[in-house]
């Protein structure tokens, strides 16, 4: 069904996708290149929501040769009407004469619509090439659609013998100004960052994006459109006081309390969000993802807190990929934990993961491992 | 004074100087190349103390074209009697018109009287030709000979968390099976083991190199020239009893004491060595480290042991290198330390290192490295 140009043309049409990582939440990121007798005419990735959708891109700079030509795109391409008009009926009026589709759209909107649409046209639809690949641009969109909940990633800085902090709780700095940096991309490819009132206080963080710490080349900081990530706060017990510099600047802090409270003075930019407690006492933490995917539109969620959320998050396997920045340094065993678990009595109990990734980030190393 | 044909042959040296990493110390590993009109013509490597030295294989390989040639040679050709007659006497016998030395011979029965006695004899003798390259055949032999001292590489095994056991002691099987086949290769490489009483009674260890479990191909496995490692055991109360597995097989055990008793039944294989203690009623392991490379021509010595020895040697700056691996598991809090260090109130006070080689080894990761 697939040639190895086809795959050709797709593999360009997944690079273009990439370069929308940083902007196109809570859309998915996609690319489309369009190719007439062997020759790409057009080429295009969805840049913002609200914006055009890539094969919109693809189409303008193809023009009328677009007729019989055929289009690769990573996303089934929409029918229905959002923000934008539907790109299945564009690309019927466009005259292409086949469509190449590496994997049907989850978005209950679509999901399989816009083929159908398509082939009812007459039109050749082909899905599946490089579909792997093309799940891999979207992990955070696709949670949301199929499992109702963000794609989580947890992260965590430590020495190598495991440890995130001085018994007297001196941290500064464990990890290098490269691994800091080195964070400040995965904050900006998120749609928000968990936290807890804890740790928002310890170190009167504001959790923001720095997009001059970022590394180049980042078009989407070029081009003005880096958004901040909203913060997510556990802060049962109301602790955040409105002068922390958290709500000085940044993205939209959502406070999770298990009690609204209307009296409660808070700035504009932050506002309560209700999460039960569990039989506990602890937050219910499984509803609360549900809840910032379903109501928020949270398609990643960064976790940047202390050892007992984390053990919690790893425990609840609410984790998919753990980003461990790894000093190498020691700190000894008086030092302070990575994780919070229970005590487990043999090993075939403890949590257990798979290694993904590994890198230099400066003179630390990034692991990075999948819940298994 | 070299060309890019020197640096080429000298690397061939080098590398068949590797071929006898399992099997030459207290020797150092060392390769020699002959050349004679661009075409190699003579190979070798030193194979096993007392053993022909890794010129003599190149020139019983080059026979009487080693006349007008150039020698390859990853250290200074010896210049003494030892088991084998000196190799710069073979050199010049055989009428070589150019030496290429990687290093000076730190050995100082050797020391650069190689390099004078060819010269004298009117071989033209240049040095240093990849020269990092060659010392790092050698980082044991060279140790000793330099610093009086091993060349000390601390192996660990940890969650990444970094704990070695969960809390009741369990830790079968935290790392692989590849990752515990991994250890043998380092074990084969040895001079010797060192641990504790305390860790070889905790399971009955044996320390012994299991040939069958190294991962081939491994030529001195093949050839039947695999040595076992001696093992060194800090046994201040004379605990170990001479019915455990330690002294069932393998090679030869030093037992660390700090008060020689004659009256103590050893097996044959078992001697005792005398360790002075600390003021703190520690044994002395600056010392000890150098007895063992003066007296036992100790050139790698492989630690396997708790997490309070490797405390005491990183605290000490007695590791040269760290071999850590790393299980994608999580222990937990409750679990036990990498290593026991005093408590630290500056990050600042905390030993460093670099890491100095990451590779897969299972579904485990291996980190390497290096105090600083």
């Amino acid at each position: 069904m697939f040639s190895a140009a086809d795959a050709a043309f797709m593999a360009q049409a997944i690079q273009l996708a990439g370069l929308g990582r940083y902007t196109t939440s809570p859309n998915p990121n996609v690319g489309a290149v369009l190719v007439n007798n062997g020759q790409v005419i057009g080429k295009g990735y969805h840049q913002q929501a609200g914006g055009p959708h890539a094969e919109v891109f693809a189409l303008r700079e193809a023009g009328s040769d677009a007729a019989q030509a055929t289009c690769y795109v990573t996303l089934e391409p929409c029918s229905h009407h959002g923000r934008t008009p539907p790109c299945a009926e564009a690309l019927i009026a466009a005259g292409v004469s086949r469509v190449v589709v590496a994997m049907q759209d989850p978005n209950p909107q679509v999901a399989g619509r816009g083929i159908t649409m398509l082939r009812e046209a007459g039109i050749q639809v082909d899905v599946g090439l490089l579909e792997a690949e093309a799940r891999a641009l979207n992990p955070g969109f696709l949670s949301r659609m199929e499992r109702k909940r963000p794609y989580v990633q947890l992260k965590l800085a430590a020495s190598l013998d495991g440890r995130t902090a001085l018994a007297n709780g001196d941290s500064k700095w464990l990890t290098s100004e490269a691994a800091r940096a080195d964070v400040q991309h995965y904050r900006a490819q998120s749609c928000a960052i968990l936290s807890t009132a804890a740790t928002v206080m310890a170190d009167n963080a504001r959790l923001t994006l720095r997009p001059e710490q970022l590394l180049r080349p980042v078009s989407a900081l070029d081009n003005g459109q880096l958004r901040q990530p909203k913060r997510v706060i556990l802060d049962r017990n109301g602790l955040l006081d409105h002068k922390l510099a958290l709500f000085a600047d940044g993205g939209e802090v959502l406070l999770c309390v298990s009690k609204l409270e209307n009296e409660r003075q808070l700035p504009n930019i932050a506002r309560q969000i209700h999460c039960p407690l569990t039989a506990q006492a602890q937050f219910d933490l499984p509803l609360l993802l549900e809840h910032l995917a379903l109501r928020e539109q949270v398609n990643t969620l960064w976790v940047e807190a202390g050892a007992t959320l984390a053990g919690t998050l790893l425990q609840l396997k609410l984790v998919d990929e753990l980003i461990i920045y790894l000093a190498p340094k020691l700190l000894g065993s008086s030092a302070q934990p990575l994780a919070v678990l229970p005590e487990f009595s043999a090993l075939a109990q403890v949590p257990e993961l798979s290694w993904s990734d590994v890198r230099m980030v400066g003179p630390d190393l990034r692991l990075s491992a999948r819940l298994r």
